[in-house]
């Protein structure tokens, strides 16, 4: 308790840090951690993680902010996102058949692993509805099929309206129309089950046996209207082999899914995770 | 000494695995070891590997062969190949500036890693003439600037006819026609600085920083008409940040690199890599 | 169906593979898979795995054995073990309080990863009941506190008895009595929650945190009387930092105990590991 | 050029992240990376590694320098140290007969991948002579048969004093006297073949063989009084199997000696490693 993350963004120039440190100071916070970057000390882009604390967290948050707006936001001309870690992100999933990921995330969720809350879970299939409940978590079966997708997606959309803080695609198996993606107005997060760019699209495990690959991976990344286009969060393999089976890689590959997208959904969840043009900056 | 090593190779059949080692038991050789597999029992194709031993190897080889080539080759539909394994293969390394893979190479052949004699080196350069002579190995500098490699290209086949029985690229900075693929008549490993199909082409590292990955690769494969699409040999990544730049991505990358070109090379200089199609079946 | 495994081992000799695959040619079996090895061609051990199929398995197995029996124990000295594939092994799993590693047995066995049935589920606390059954797995709580687990184990083997081929300890907490060992009569597989044989007995994780490491890992082994001695099947690790609390440390080696007591789980069940002594060899 | 680290060290109290970027800032400098850790907000240990440019900051040091000594070291009671990172670290490398982590590091150091230079390598064995004269670098032999090291120790001494900043052990194999490390008055960074804890003292890859272990490693460490106790400062592994051998384990293990030495070379010499008792802080 007591703990916030302040995350600053934007053009770099001399004496940021001092200036953000010199903020908190004045207001009697204690830093509990700091990360910095720039991409480029000449003229690029400087990006900064600090979590502090400060007693009674919740009255002084306003004049923190304040300050910042001040200081750093007028002074630098930087964009900052101030937040009460005591307060976690709701997330809504959506899945589909396979319920591997899915479940890692509420397991996780549910032993502390995720300081996330999850409101919700949306399925085009009703096969996942036992389980998700059995969590303790509201499930809803939304069908999508077709070509036309606007029904659905606008039954999503009123039940995210005001819900959540962010969208999690567990494996989900409909692609979702920019317009979707612009109203619903959180971030996405979706694991593609390849190492992309290798095997953009469908069936990346078929396509990777027809290669013949050493190793198979997965990627989880924000969501844009580019499909499988959007910036990286997290990535990871493991090795199979000639004697492997398409079967086999999409289960070894499953393995590697899990793994990856809840370390992404717990960088997010946790402002670890500064998304920046097509790039995206982990302070993990 | 007295070990030789038996790689059997066609459709898959009932009955060839105790085909095979009755002919090899009939000769008195003992089995060191047997690697087999079928891409399908029904139908598929079929692959073994077995090391065995005999004593006065040298004397005996011509009788198994002769054996084989009747009850397997004869019998069985299947391609075979037989090799004395205290006669180590004779690898050409092509280079060109960077010494990374090179050296690497030289240096595990030197300390009884790889069980290959390197009767040349080959660059387009003569930066690395010194170092590969330390190792008592012949240089050969061959220029190849400008599109007509057919000068070139000539020299290469003139130094190797005869005396390699592959040919390994540690990061050489040309293209080869595929006249040269063919008229060159062994096979022809290349390690490609990305871990493929991502980033197929030049500039991999500076792709990989454009695109945010988390991970970067390198893949050892055997070289064929079409670039970048050839067999893959071995593959692997490690992993990098958003605060790695294009140069750190090719200093961690070269680590990769050197790896799996060693492993590449010690496996096809053992005879554990069969190729099949655009696949290679890999006993390592 | 119709598959069999057919695990050979004892003292090396030539002649071995050739008369174990001509039995095997004579009925008509199609080999799928061979695995062999020997720790010594001079005087060593042998250990081989195949897997055939053949029509009509169920009929033909008596007298496939009867050959084995005459030709390859009779003629060889060797131990042999068949076993029809399509039979799965049926394994118990104890459990205490923590589930990660039990919910990662019964999520793979109800997805088809594990080729093993789960009669029984026994815990020394009631905490995972319900989880348990909602898998449709049978639920056992016996207690176990105080010094004197005879009770218990009583118990334990009154539950096993003719129940089980193996029992896997899901990071249960109690250490069983030589006696025990002994009257189960069955193997034993054990995750140990560090990379041994580092931080052996209690509070790895601990200790790991103490000593400064920058890795933790597990270990699944089959359980000796000597505690954390027995023969290691299966071992991997993660990559931590100063950063990382001892909480942190247990969060992490979570994820590397369920992986890797889940694959040395499905190896064992596969009959991919043979003990020799107080090593594994392990055709995975 | 023009950039400086400045590691700060000590009790970790409110205010010490501002009052060291104001100083900075105070100064005209650019923070270009800060990373910052505290081992326990309430009464812990604080560290923290900054690296800024300054025009002209060689003139600008002294004065950097002596408004921290106010502000920092007399204000806050705090450790400190301030290097020019353009003026590289001089390191002296120990080897005996096995030059694969001493080969890494004279070619990374040669490739620019590592910011020290080398005035010397001492060795109790002469074979490596050559190899390290042909990178233009000092080699002395100082023979240490028999128990009584103190000649060689004094004669070390005598080449070391005032002309290196540490010292690497690259599997130099002799222990070095409490006497020596504490007269050497610079660190000492030892690569230790196996993963500590596990396998401390001598013949660690025959233990592995023994032990059955399913991975092996290495450690790099501070040498301290306590052989194999030191701080560790980086570890990593490779995969085996029943198939390798003492040697093969020996092979493998080299590849990751040498890789896991480099690293704690380079990150020791870019000040990103802080020694606190029995641990590391390492901002990699």
């Amino acid at each position: 308790r007591d703990h916030a993350s302040l995350i600053v963004h934007g053009a770099d120039r001399p004496g940021i840090v001092a200036a953000v440190t010199a903020v908190l100071s004045g207001h009697g916070a204690n830093i509990v951690s700091l990360d910095q970057y720039s991409d480029n000390p000449e003229g690029g882009a400087f990006f900064q993680r600090t979590v502090f604390s400060v007693p009674d967290l919740t009255l002084r948050l306003p004049e923190i902010e304040e300050s910042l707006s001040e200081r750093v936001a007028g002074g630098f001309g930087l964009d900052f996102a101030l937040r009460d870690l005591s307060v976690p992100k709701r997330v809504a999933i959506f899945a589909s058949k396979s319920d591997h990921c899915l479940l890692d995330l509420l397991w996780r969720q549910k032993h502390g692993e995720l300081a996330v809350t999850i409101p919700m879970v949306i399925s085009n299939h009703p096969d996942v509805a036992e389980e998700v409940r059995s969590f303790g978590v509201p499930f809803f079966y939304v069908p999508s099929a077709g070509p036309d997708k606007s029904a659905a997606e606008a039954e999503h959309l009123r039940l995210l309206a005001g819900n959540v803080d962010f969208v999690v695609l567990a494996r989900y198996m409909q692609i979702l129309s920019a317009e979707f993606i612009e109203r619903a107005g959180v971030p996405i997060i979706n694991i593609h089950h390849s190492f992309l760019p290798a095997f953009i699209g469908a069936g990346p495990y078929a396509k990777a046996k027809e290669r013949g690959v050493k190793l198979v991976g997965a990627t989880a990344h924000y969501v844009t209207e580019d499909l499988d286009e959007g910036p990286i969060i997290e990535q990871d393999v493991v090795r199979v082999s000639h004697g492997d089976t398409a079967a086999d890689l999409q289960r070894r590959g499953a393995d590697v899914e899990r793994a990856v997208l809840s370390r992404a959904v717990r960088w997010h969840s946790e402002d670890r995770v500064i998304r920046h043009g097509k790039h995206t900056i982990v302070f993990a």
